[in-house]
């Protein structure tokens, strides 16, 4: 097959989005306007709805031609098999959503693995390796308190009985993950395994959830890395005083110096090039005549590499500890008046390392944009990082693998009005196509070259 | 009565402490230290430890001589008679708590009325006017959710229905404060009106609740005012967001917004000499990766009068939306990130003017604590601003009022470990003694000139 040959194989943009908002019938979720698509998505993973989902999911894949594996995560494999046998080269992504999520988050990445299936049967082609496609369970971590908890398992990063044991955190938060395996019938016999079920490669489209694409106006992202991020929680803890008897100078303010903490967080990212967010807090006792004694919040930083988190972490260890005794730092107390001390202490909760995806990998989604877009490739295309986490870090750790981005509309995910253009998700779909023929070809290239 | 002689009379310090600390046997707390009575206070109003508390005081009050009535609010006057008839000069305060409190808050300022009654009988003192001791109901609104409710009723500032209305705060949730009086018996007959049952004059000792006094080292505090407040909830509004895929140039952060906003009220309240504080703050959605959308906080805004108060307001609004747009207000935007606009929405929750108490009230306390304290009056003595409301500010309203403040220890209250020395209970005490009996003498003086 000559890349000629692979420039000619289209997918159809109208059975991509038929099929994608056929399936989105199973966890509609909330309206935010008129057109009949024009809903949310609500479908938790293991739910009565995503065992809908996934029954269309292996009954399409079977009539594509497929053999499909089930392991004890309920992770589905459906492989189309090659000229010869190996580890098939995957596609994939996943089917469940946030309780107020999104029609593409997830479910746009197998769909367009689904189209690849149609593109190649129609056109008769046979592959050099067979090509797979995959439905990773609970990606979101929404019902099940892990993110990517499945391919963490299949990758070896998680141990199985810590999955199977994870409880669900939306209600009725009686059921564990084993338990609704078994109940929607998803506890496959096969061993959750890298070993057991071999990849030769995984290219996963997803959208962006960020603005850059939008910003950049560019149609495709070819994803090169994904951020390193570490998450912290943060205890300040103060005295509780009386708001009307306590002169600004007698309190020890655990909410005031939490907001210089915030600010001053901001402030570092800003300097080092990072992010850092405060996404949850909480303060006691929480009355509005009493200062509050204790504030506790979340610290998500967010970094290109290990080095960049390191200074961040860094500075922010070395100056919340000079906010707490009530010194400043970088002018917060200007006009301020001088209190009483607060401690400050760090939990680290999540430490994830930058993770590089493979060259091969990444070339063949280059290349493939290349076919699609011809000479306006560089103006229509951009390398960039994953600010957030996908099932592809985990793969990553054991098989060849990298991702494609498509745009969404003003950066927005995990919200029911996500969107991405059908134009948009077609682009998506014909890049991952070609690009997984791409290493298919790449590896018969190489095996030949071993014969 | 000569000057003389109200000098000789003298509260006993046993006495009260031993009976306010039997007192406190209903509706102990939290233990904090090892003494019998190192313990908080947990004595919600109208609660079955609280009528003991009741049952208590209208036994005792009785039994010293006084005539007992009951309003529709459950508030306890008991008065005892003097050489003429008219309107009783009052001390009092109140005997429920916080749910978390100490022994002092309220309590000691009824123990020390009714230690008042006691050296009166023991001295056989015949007043010129009846004197009168007050409990009132429900002052710290901790479980029926209006502060001083009963004072309010009492002094025509709160209609009798609202409070009747009120249900509980406090698990289960269920009773109105109506129907807590009947369950424990003291749904008086008596119309709650200061005309219905009115005071010559209303005294009230408290501790201080703040570190002024102790900071100052001074015994007692001449209450000369209490401070304006405001309360307001503020919204700030952005938009939700991934934290690993959201440059900071993109985000419409709600709560980097808020901590700007808490920490320039802060700067503002410096700056114009009065306090500004942040007890309540909640977000949404609230999970570590998601830039919260919507912000939601109290701000407590006092001074020592309502010019400063206006000035304040007036400051934050205007900054607040400069904050909001995501501009600069006193360099909080040094060194950070351009983003994008949050909106800001201020409601008004409360509105409590300066309060002046009385001239000749304040008179009577000051020649009260001279003679206690007699060439060392001006060092261990100090006019000060109540910075929390009272029932005082109720009562001034509608009659001579003023408040008699002793020290606590650190400033701390509504906290178990509330603290005041036996000392410090007994010198406020007989501060208080003295400037009722002043002020008594003082009407007849009054009234003798009008004859
Ligand atoms: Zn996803
Ligand atoms: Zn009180």
């Amino acid at each position: 097959m000559t890349s000629q040959d692979l420039n000619s194989l289209k997918v159809s943009r109208d059975r991509l989005l038929t099929d994608l908002h056929y399936t989105c019938q199973w966890g509609t979720g909330k309206r935010w306007g008129e057109n009949t698509t024009d809903t949310g998505m609500r479908r938790l993973a293991l739910s009565d709805t995503d065992k809908q989902a996934r029954d269309w999911f292996v009954e399409t894949t079977k009539a594509a031609g497929c053999t499909v594996t089930i392991d004890a995560m309920g992770n589905i494999f459906a492989v189309r098999p090659g000229k010869r046998s190996g580890p098939p080269t995957f596609a994939g992504s996943h089917l469940d959503t946030q309780p107020s999520g999104g029609r593409y988050d997830g479910i746009l990445g197998v769909h367009a693995a689904v189209e690849m299936l149609h593109v190649l049967n129609e056109n008769h082609i046979e592959t050099e390796f067979p090509i797979g496609v995959v439905n990773w369970t609970n990606e979101e971590g929404a019902r099940f308190p892990i993110s990517m908890v499945s391919s963490g398992v299949w990758a070896g990063q998680i141990p199985l009985a810590t999955a199977h044991d994870l409880v669900e955190v939306t209600p009725p938060r009686t059921e564990t993950l084993s338990a609704a395996l078994a109940r929607i019938g998803y506890n496959g016999p096969t061993e959750v395994s890298h070993t057991a079920i071999p990849m030769a490669a995984h290219f996963e489209l997803h959208i962006e959830q960020g603005p850059i694409l939008e910003s950049w106006n560019r149609k495709i992202g070819i994803v090169t890395a994904v951020q390193a991020y570490r998450w912290f929680t943060l205890d300040v803890r103060g005295r509780d005083a009386h708001t009307g008897t306590t002169p600004l100078s007698a309190r020890a303010d655990a909410l005031l110096t939490a907001a210089k903490m915030i600010l001053h967080s901001h402030r570092i990212a800003t300097k080092l090039g990072c992010v850092a967010s405060t996404g949850i807090l909480t303060l006691e006792p929480g009355s509005t005549n009493t200062i509050p004694g204790h504030v506790r919040f979340s610290l998500d930083i967010r970094a290109r590499n290990d080095g960049i988190l390191d200074k961040a972490e860094e500075a922010l260890r070395r100056d919340f500890a000079v906010i707490a005794a009530g010194e400043d730092v970088g002018g917060l107390n200007d006009g301020a008046t001088p209190g009483k001390a607060c401690q400050v202490e760090w939990r680290t909760d999540s430490v994830s390392s930058e993770i590089d995806f493979h060259p091969d990998c990444i070339k063949c989604v280059t290349e493939s944009a290349e076919g699609v877009f011809g000479a306006q490739a560089k103006e229509l295309t951009a390398e960039m990082v994953s600010g957030a986490g996908h099932d592809s870090v985990y793969t990553s750790k054991v098989c060849p693998t990298s991702m494609i981005f498509i745009p969404c509309k003003n950066g927005v995910s995990h919200n029911p009005e996500e969107y991405s253009t059908p134009e948009d998700c077609a682009l998506g779909a014909q890049v991952l196509l070609g690009a997984v023929l791409r290493y298919d070809r790449l590896r018969a290239e190489k095996a030949g070259r071993e014969y």
